[in-house]
């Protein structure tokens, strides 16, 4: 018996959807598939906007691992990936460490703080589970505090996103739309709350199509955000951002969304990376390591026709979760020809609160409920690939 | 250039997924793919009891095939299928005919009509687009008919669903629902109009849950159906339906829905077969033919767990024509380890009309809402894997 050891490091989109895959493709006399993660769950990322706003139970976007993975078939080891030794091919953990044949790198991405002094110590920073319990916990706190605090200051009530991109857009059209129950709630009258987006580009939601922007823009202006745009940000305060040419924004809760980096595991691991993304293979190994799979986040892969990296989405990371399952087993045969990883893009869509969207499907622009209708049908397609129709009915966005 | 030549009979979720499976998997100079169907468009043969019943545009349940087909890849030939003579590889049509080095048969069922007497000549038995506009016209001018008639006889708006499986229990659903609009609309008083089902098994939908029957059940009757179970139709004639002991329920209106049979062209051609399905490999080819896959309403294959066929559905229609693409390419490029086929079954809902719908999902029944939902969902998916999001934006079911 001499079993391939698979090791899978994240149990985010990428590495889940590996895992489920590697699971139904593989025996139990053909290899050992490990999959490490930190937590005992799976989160849907991409809604955290949500739980962070307050607009949904945070429980709804996690996914208990063992309830989605044979455990039969896949060991699952709860800590930390702390460094990957290619030479000896380990993955080091902050308790222990685990030998691969094949590694699948599925690490998630961390914030992109550019520089910009003040952040990691004055901003929230982690678009995670905890990270978006802690933004909506401390939103209800300084509404909370408002009406028992002698001489209420400046800020107390003024809610900054740093970055215009689609997780900024996102997370302001949901607290939008609840800051009128949260005034309701704490009695607090609605001018005392600002909303501000500060976005570094000459435009909102970059690369997204310019009539979708003006929509989207113009319905959160509706609601009360402020758009700061093509306005940098110096520095992060523990009072406020400053902006531009040095104006203070006061602010006692600044959420960073100004985009994101690969896993610091990817640097600290000695790879050749590019803010913490290798540029992968067409079949998805990492330059020079026939065993090392890159996938979702810390995977750079270009868009040919504009010249330019693929954002990292969940929608790509579970594509590239598919071609690396089937490399693997195909590796795994003694086979040697790999498929090549060609995203197919079936569209975008960004999600403004309440009812509201904006979105790309196809060639087709699309906008208010159908496109909040797509956007549903799309979180629920990620829970059906992951974990079939119970989970969709567990976890999904029913409009009922 | 000695290109493989494939050819697909027929466009229902069989061979269309098989034919957009096969465009992608295989370039131009791999293999020629000829798809051949009746008519130049593919429908949703699952959403037929809309249109039949007048709740739906028949056009929203069909797909035009060069919509979704990429034409340049598929060759497609609009001709009906008569009889394959597998000695010389050959698909005779009514208008020519076509070699294959590989055939994919996938063509639809027709009725089952037990031998019963009168039914072909006095019920509507054709599940078809072109069946289900017949039905709904037909439905319509009895009650245009009914005020303008000196003396309207009974059976003028008396309706018959002979059988009480998915499709009659989805039919009367969508024709109970619509009832009070018809009567509005032509001043017939309601209770002129009556509606059965007659079903000779000892129970509506034989082998869904008995807790979700009843509940269809109850919801049905309070729309005023009336249920006739355990009991056999003897015959149909031009006045109505003979049932049981000789009782006669005065009908103008049949609609034929006791269950189908594979298409007439299997036995046609010699196959060996029951009732027109051919008992399949597990690769899904026909028994003593390495050429010659069959999938869909055609193909019969066991459940091993009750020790009965499979219903042919289009879930397990969509399944089987992922497995046929992948191993005619493995064929094609000259190996021999063949996939097996495992039907999944994700779930099973069926819609009973306006909001409401009893369904299984894994091992959880669903009612009401949560089950009209999901079956949304279901018909959305097939659109999706079929054509992608832009089709299911153009056809799909939105709660809007």
């Amino acid at each position: 018996m001499n079993k391939a050891k698979i090791v899978i490091a994240g149990a985010g989109y990428g590495g889940m959807n590996t895992a489920v895959a590697l699971s139904k493709k593989l025996g139990h006399n053909e290899a050992s598939i490990t999959l490490v993660n930190k937590h005992d769950y799976h989160y849907q990322t991409t809604w955290l906007h949500e739980p962070a706003a307050g607009t949904m139970d945070p429980d709804r976007t996690r996914v208990k691992i063992s309830d989605v993975l044979n455990t039969n078939k896949v060991n699952f080891v709860q800590d930390e990936v702390l460094e990957i030794k290619t030479d000896n091919k380990k993955v080091m953990l902050k308790d222990g460490e685990l030998d691969y044949d094949y590694l699948v790198v599925s690490l998630g991405a961390v914030s992109e703080t550019f520089g910009i002094p003040g952040v990691h110590e004055h901003a929230f920073t982690k678009w995670t589970l905890n990270g978006a319990r802690q933004v909506k916990d401390h939103i209800d706190a300084q509404f909370a505090n408002y009406n028992n605090t002698a001489d209420p200051h400046e800020g107390m009530l003024t809610f900054v996103v740093a970055g215009a991109g689609f997780t900024g857009i996102e997370f302001i059209g949901e607290l939008s739309e609840r800051i009128p129950e949260l005034c309701k709630k704490y009695d607090v009258p609605r001018e005392k709350v600002r909303l501000f987006v500060v976005e570094a580009a000459p435009s909102a939601l970059p690369g997204f199509d310019p009539e979708l922007v003006e929509y989207g823009m113009n319905l959160l202006e509706s609601r009360g955000v402020e758009f700061k745009i093509n306005t940098p940000i110096k520095e992060v305060t523990a009072s406020g951002v400053i902006v531009g040419e040095g104006e203070e924004i006061k602010s006692e809760t600044i959420v960073w969304a100004t985009g994101v980096r690969g896993n610091p595991v990817i640097d600290q691991s000695g790879f050749e990376a590019n803010r913490g993304r290798i540029k992968v293979e067409p079949d998805l190994r990492a330059p020079g390591f026939d065993d090392v799979f890159v996938i979702g986040d810390c995977a750079l892969i270009i868009n040919e026709e504009i010249n330019r990296p693929y954002p990292p989405t969940a929608q790509i990371a579970m594509q590239m979760a598919k071609t690396c399952a089937n490399n693997i087993v195909t590796l795994n045969k003694g086979g040697s020809n790999l498929e090549s990883f060609k995203p197919d893009i079936k569209g975008t869509v960004a999600s403004l609160g309440g009812k509201e969207a904006i979105g790309v499907v196809g060639s087709k622009k699309i906008y208010g409920g159908t496109a909040n209708f797509m956007k549903k049908m799309i979180d629920n397609r990620a829970l059906f690939i992951l974990g079939g129709p119970m989970l969709t009915l567990k976890k999904g966005k029913f409009p009922l």
